[in-house]
C-alpha cells in the first residue's frame, strides 16, 4: 500500500516537515470554517486503498481540533482509505483521565472512543498524560517520548554539575528517566494543589541543588505556575543556573511574559502544540519532534519495530530536530 | 423516575426557560475553559437513577457545542442518571448530511454517533435540514416544528392579501405547509446556488406577488444572503411590504446589517440558536420556542404523545412564546 | 487480491453484463426456496481471501432479496472472504427514508445497518431516493448516477427543441443537472401528493413548453400515474412529443399498460431493477447500466477513481448499454 | 409499566387469542405492501414507554415475515417503547443452525443478530429446532414447550397400549421426554438423510410396536414424507392405530393431500404457524398455544418465573387451547 | 504477509509440531503467573502487519487457557498484528452450548464473544461438541474433523469383523460417518443421563454385536464411565474386542486407572488437549492432530480451500501424527 | 424493582455480611467446577426484573473468579435480572493498566471490556491501583476507598507522635490523604524497582521518623517485601513501632512468614481479597469493608449520593467493621 500523508489545519507545518523527512509530498486539502461556525474538511487527491496519516494535535483549540479529526477520519473512510492513522503529537482530552469528584467526565476516554467510531485504525501520540491513557483506545497506539531528544538537546549545552528536578512527586518515575539518560541525579519538589487550580505552592525541594545547575522538568506546563515557583524555590535553596524541559508547551502569551520575567534562563520544549505565543521569546528553545514522528511513520510503513526509538536519537533525527 | 433538566454553557437561558414553563428549578452545574482551552463539565447535584435532559443547541460555536455535549452526557451517565435526553434545538451539522462531492464527511451522521456513543438515550430537536436526519440516529428523535408558531405570531400581524414565498424550489413543500396553516398561496424563487459558496443569485420568482404582503420562509438563514435577494426581486415584481419566517437564524453582525438596509420589514424566528448578534435589530422578532421544548418535555414525561403539537400551539404555549 | 462475481437469484442477468464487460467469469453459486419458503444460499467455489462482489438489486420482490444479500454477505464472509461489496443498482427500502409520520420505521437505516451487520464492506448503488441515504451507511458507499448514460442515450434520439421536465418541484435540482447536460431548459410540474397514495394530481406546469419536445425525468417510477399525468398536462399546454428518463422502472403489467395508452412516445429506463413486465413494450427503451457497475468494479480494483464516471460516459460503457 | 400487544400481519389471529386470554385489546395498527412490493408498518397508537409485545412467526412466507418484524421493532423503538418483545412461535431459519457444508450462511444467527439490532430486547418462541439456537441470540430468550399441551390432548384421547415413536435416533432425547410425560415406552425409526433432501428413507423400527397404537413425535414437519414414511414402516411392523404429534406444521397443499391419503389418523399440532392449508383437513387436529404463549406474556410483565410451564398445563390454558 | 505461529502456555509441544511441520520456528514469548495469581503474556518478537496464529487449547485449565488467550489476543493486536487466529485444538466451554435449565450461562457463547472482542479474526478448532456452536462466532471458524485421522489409525491395526459403537443415540449421526469411513456397520447404546451427573447408566445395546470387534466411538471422555459401561455391555452380549475412538480425551489419573480395569484393548485419541494423565498408559495410543492443524494453516496462509481436508488424510499428514 | 444479592465462589463470606448489614437473605445459587475444570455457575431463585448484585473480588485465583464473573452475569441477564452489578471489592488485573513494554496486554481493559459485554450494568469496587482505571469501563462505576475505615481503626491504636509513610513517591498522594485524615505528617521511602520483580530495594526515607510512631500505606501488598524493607529503613532511621494499612492484602504463606518475622506490630488491612492465609496471624488484623459496599448498595437502591461514604464513616458501618 501506498501512504499518504495529511494536515489537520493546525498540523500544517508539523506535517509538512514529517513529509520532508520522508522525502514525500503533502496530500492536498482543504479546511474552512464557514460563517456559521461549521467547519468543512475535504481531501482533494485519492485515497482509494491508501494509508493514510492524518497529522493534527488536540492542542490550543482543542474542540475544534478534535471535531475536525472525526470529520477527516470519516472523510478518509469514506472514500475507501485502506487505513487511516491519527498522529497527534499532543492529545490534551488525555488530561482528563478520571473521575476524582463526583458528576464529572472521563474525557479522555469519551475523545478515544469517538476518534476510534469514526474510523480510526491507529494512534501515534506522545508523552501521554498517564500510561494508562493508551488502554482508553482499543486500537494500536504508537507512543513515543520527548526525552531523549530533548535530554539530547540539553547535552549540548553542556552543563556541568546538572541535577534534574520533578516539580512533584507524581513525576519523579520520569525525573529519575531523565536523570539516567543523562547520568546525574534527583532532586523532587513538594506541592500542594487544590482542585482544578492550575497554580500550586512549592513547599520545599527534596534532595542536593546547592551550588548546582538544575534542568526541570515535566510533562506539559500551561500557566508556567508550578514551573516558575519550582525556579523559584530551587534559588532560594542556592541553585547556579536553571533550565526546564517540557515534552509538550501550552503557555500563552501571559505565561511566555512571567517565564520571561523568571530566573529560568531556557526553557526547552518540543513543537507537538502549534503554540504561535512561543515562538518570539528568547527564553523558549522549541526542538522539533516532527522527524521523530516521521521515522515512526517509516517504520509503521516498512513493518519495522517503534520501540527502538523510545530510548535512543537516531542521527538523522537528530540533524532535524 | 424524577426528570431533573441542566443547561449546556450556551443553554442557559432557553433551559431557564423550560425550567419556568414546567415550573422546576434547573439543575445546579459547572461548565469552564481551562486557560490551554480544553471544556471541563461537571453536575452539582446527584442524577441517580433521574431522567436528564440536556439543553444545548450546536449552534454558533458548534464544535465547542458538540464536544460539550458529549462530556455532559457522558458525566450523567457514569454518575447514573436513568436516562440522558440531549435537547438541541438546532442542530447545526445536520447540514453536512450528504456527500455531494468526493471525499468529504457526512458530518451529522459522525456528530449523531458520538452522541449516541457518549450514552444519549434520545434527542429531542427542530426543523433539522432535511427529514433523513432522523435516520443517522438510531435512537428515538423527537423531531418539533417552529411553523404553527411561527404562523400563530404572523396571524397577529394581521397582513391581508399574503403570500408565501418559497426562496427556491427545495423548500417548496414546506412553504405549501406554511400556506396552508395561513390559509393562502405560494410562490417560488428560482434561485441558483454554486458549491459552498453561501450567496446565491435569485433568478426569478414563479407565482403571483403583485400588490401582495410577502411571507419568505425557510428553515435557517446564514449570511441573510438569499433572503435579501428574493425581498428584492419580490419588491420588483410589485410586492407591498416583505416579512420573514425562519425556524433558526445564524445571522451575525454584518447579516443583521444587511437586514437593516434590506426591504425585508420584519424577520420572525426562534431562539433555538443562542444568537446575541440579533439581540438589538429592530427588524428581528424572536419568539420563543422554549415551551414547545417544554411542552414536549413534560409530554415525554407523561408518556403522552408529543404528535399533537406538530399541528397546533396549545395556549399555555403561546402566552410563553 | 483477485475478485470473484457473484450474482443473487435476481441479479443473474446484470452480473452476467459485468463480468462480460471485466471478461471474467460469474463465481458458481446456487441460491434456492424450500418447500417452506426458506432461502438458502451456497458459494460452490472458494472465496478464500478475495474480494468478492456480490450484484442484487432490492427490487420487485424486496423482503426476499433483502434477506438473501444477509445471507449470501455471512456466507462470503465465514467462508473467509477479503471484503465483500453488495452491488445494488436499485435500493427499494430507500424510499424509507424518514419517519414522516409517527410510529414509522426508517427502512432504509434497518437495511443498511443489517447490510453491514452481515459483514459487508461497500455498497455500489445508483441513484438513491435521497442522497442522505448514504449517511445511513457507515462503509463507503459508491453511489453512481444514470444521468449521463440516460441523456448520452436521448442525444441519439436527436430531439430538436427540447425542455426537459421535472415532475414536481422535488425534482428540480436533479431535472437542472439533465438539463444543464443536454445544454437546454427546464420545465416544473406542481404536483400535491397525499400521503401513501402512489398517484398524484398535477396541478400545472410552470415554464414554456409550447411546441417543445419534452422530456420528463424522474427517479422512478412504480404506477406510472405521475409520468402520465404530467404527460397529459404537458399535451394540453401544447408540448409536441413527449419522453420520460427515470433511473429505476417498477411499473408492473397495469403500469405498463397505462404507459401503452398513453402521450409518452417513449420510457427510457435503466436495467437496475430485474423487471420482467416491461420486457415486451415497444414504449419503453431499456438501457444498461451493467457496464457503468463494471467500469465501477474495475475502478475500485485497481485503486482508480471513482467520480469522474459521474460526469461524463467513456466509450466503452456507451458501446455496452 | 403498561403491556401493549401488536400483532404482524401473519399473527393477527394468533395474537388475539392472546389479547382474549390476557382480556386486553390488541394494539391497532396497519401493515401493508406497495404495488411496488415494499412492506409498511405503522402503530396507530402511542407506545411511548409501553412494554410492547409484537406477535409474528416467522412460517411460510419467512423473508417477508423476518423483514416485517425488523421494522415493527425499529418503529416501536423509535415511537419510544419502553421494550419490546418479539413472540414468535415459530422461528423457520432456526433451522439454519450450522454450517454443514463450506460456503453456506449461519441463517438462524444472521436473523437472530438483525432482530436485536432493530431493538429487541426480549424473544418468546417455541421449539427451537436445536437448543443451541438460544445462544445465537444474546437478549433473553423465553423458549417454550408444545409438548405438555399436545400429551394432555393426546390422553383424552384415550390411546391404550401407546408406543412413542421418534422418527430417527437425533430425536430420541425428546421423544423419551414424551414417552415419560404419557408413561410409556419408546421406539426409534432409523432413517437415512441425503443432504437438503426433504425426503428421507426409513431403514427400520427400533422397538416392540407390534399390536400397539402409536404416536409419532418430531419438531416439525414440511412435506411430511418422514412421518408418513415412518408410518408405513410401523404399519408393516404390525402396529395398530397411527397417530401423530408434531410442535410445528409446515405442509403445504401436497403434503396435506400425503397425509389423506396415509395410514396416519391424526396428526396433531399447534398454530404456531400461520398455516391456511391445514385447516380443512380432518386428518389434522390444532392445539392452540396461543394460551401458553399469553400465560408467558402475562407472567413475564407480573415478573413471575415461566418454567414451570415447562412442564405442566395449567387449567386454564388447557381450557382455551 | 509472514505467518508467525506462537504457543500459550499448554500449547507449546503441539505448537512446536505445527512449526516442525511448515518448517518455521516458534514466536519467542514469555507467560508466567505471578505469586498473586495474575497472568502475564509477552511476545517477545516483532509481530507488526504478520498473520498471528496463537495456539492452545481451552482444556483441562479452561478458566486459565480462556483468560490467557484473551491477553494473548489483546497483545498482539496493540502490537499492530495484521491478524490473530486463535487454534484451540480443543474448546472445553462448547459444551456448555444451550440453557437447559433456568437461569444458567450460554457460556460456550460467552468465551466466543470474548475471544472475538478481543480481537481475535479467526478461530481453527476441532471436534465442536455440537456443530451449532459455530454460529455463537462471528468471524470465520475452521472447523476440523478428527474422524479420518483417527480411523486411518484404526485401519492399522487391521481389526476384523468391525462394528462400530455408538454410545448413545445422540451420537448416532457421527458414529454413522465412522463406519462409512471403516465401510462397516454400526450398533446404538441406549443410555440414560441424570443432569450434571458425569456418569450414566446403559440400558442396552441396539444392534449385532456378538462376536464382533468393536469400536465405541465418542466426541470426548471425562471421567471414561460411559465408554467403560458401553464396553461392559458389549462384553455381555458377546463382543470380541473391545477399542475406542475419541476425538478429545480429558481422563485424568482416576479415570485413566478405570481404564485400565477395563474391558477396552485401546483407546485410540488426539492430542488436542495437553492431558499429563494419559501419557504413561499402555492403553491409551495418542495421534497427533497437529500436522492436521499445520496443513490447515497453511492452506489458509496460501488462500487454498481447507474443505478437502474433512474427509481425507493426505500423506503428509499420516507420516506425522 | 427489587434487589437480590448473589455470592460467587469466593466471594460468599464477604456477601452474607452484606447481606447481614442490609436485613436480606443472600440468593440462593451454586457454583461447581467438573472433573475436567469446567466451572458451571446457576441461580436457584428467580431474578426476573431484580437489581442483581453478585459479589466476588478478582482476587488470588484471578483467572477463575474472572470467568466465573463473565458466567454469572450472562446467567443473570439471559434470566431476565432488570439490572447487574458486579461488586468486586479487588479487582486484580487492574494492575494490567498499561502497555509499559512493546507486545503485551492492557488486562485491565480486557477484563473491563468482557464484563460489560457480559452484560454488567455496574461495577462497584475499591481502591483501583491507578484512578484511570475507571476510564476502562464505560458503564457506572462506584469507586470506594478503604482509608477512611482503615484510618478509624488506626485512630482506636491510640498511637502518639505517628507519621504516615509513603513506600515511594508513587504513593505519595494518597499517603498525604492519610496523614491528613490522621492529623500528622508523612515522610517518603525511596525505593527502586526492577520491571516485573515483586521486590525492590528500599533507598531511604525522606522526612522526618526518628523516635516516632510510623504507619506504612500502600493500596496492596503481594509479597509483603516492599513494605518489610521500609519497615527495617525506618527502625535503622530510629522510629518507634512499625504499623501498615493496606487496601488490600494478597501475602500468601510465605509472605505471612516474612511478616511474622518483620519488624511490623501490626499490619491492618480489608477483607477485599478472600485470603485464607492471613487469617492466622496475630500480626494481622482484617477490618471489614462488607459495612462499606452494603451501605453502598443500599444507596444505589434507594437513589442516594455515594460520594459521602469517601470522606467519613457513618456509625452503623463502624460497628459492623
Amino acid at each position: 500500500m501506498e501512504i499518504k500523508i495529511f494536515a489537520g489545519s493546525s498540523g500544517k507545518e508539523f506535517a509538512q516537515k514529517i513529509c520532508d523527512y520522508l522525502g514525500t509530498e503533502l496530500g492536498k486539502s482543504r479546511v474552512f470554517t464557514f460563517t456559521e461556525g461549521n467547519t468543512y474538511v475535504k481531501a482533494d487527491e485519492t485515497v482509494r486503498d491508501k494509508d493514510v496519516y492524518l497529522v493534527q494535535s488536540i492542542g490550543l483549540h482543542p474542540n475544534n481540533e478534535f471535531t475536525e479529526i472525526l470529520f477527516w477520519v470519516d472523510a478518509f473512510k469514506r472514500a475507501s482509505a485502506n487505513t487511516v492513522t491519527v498522529v497527534m503529537p499532543y492529545f490534551s482530552y488525555a488530561k482528563g483521565d478520571k473521575k476524582d469528584e463526583p458528576r464529572v467526565s472521563i474525557r479522555g476516554r469519551v475523545c478515544a472512543e469517538c476518534i476510534e467510531l469514526a474510523g480510526a485504525d491507529r494512534v501515534v501520540t506522545m508523552d501521554l498524560h498517564s500510561p494508562q491513557i493508551q488502554g482508553f483506545f482499543k486500537k494500536p497506539v504508537d507512543h513515543l517520548f520527548a526525552l531523549p531528544i530533548l535530554c539530547e538537546y540539553v547535552k549540548t549545552l553542556n552543563l556541568d554539575d546538572l541535577v534534574v528536578v520533578s516539580p512533584d512527586s507524581g513525576f519523579t518515575k520520569e525525573a529519575r528517566n531523565y536523570a539516567k539518560y543523562l547520568k546525574t541525579s534527583v532532586a523532587i519538589g513538594d506541592k500542594e494543589r487544590d482542585d482544578h487550580s492550575e497554580n500550586a505552592k512549592i513547599v520545599d525541594i527534596v534532595g542536593d541543588v546547592e551550588g548546582k545547575n538544575a534542568l526541570i522538568v515535566d510533562d506539559f506546563s500551561i500557566s508556567g505556575g508550578t514551573l516558575i515557583d519550582v525556579a523559584r524555590t530551587l534559588k532560594e535553596k542556592g541553585a547556579k543556573k536553571i533550565y526546564a524541559a517540557l515534552s509538550h508547551v501550552l503557555l500563552t502569551e501571559k505565561g511566555v511574559q512571567k517565564l520571561e520575567d523568571s530566573p529560568i534562563e531556557l526553557l526547552i520544549s518540543t513543537d507537538s502544540v502549534n503554540n504561535p505565543y512561543i515562538q518570539n521569546s528568547d527564553k523558549v528553545k522549541i526542538v522539533s519532534v516532527a522527524p521523530l514522528f516521521a521515522e515512526t511513520i517509516g517504520r509503521i510503513d516498512r513493518r519495522e519495530s517503534v520501540s527502538p526509538l523510545f530510548n535512543e536519537v537516531p542521527n538523522k533525527i537528530f540533524e532535524n530536530i
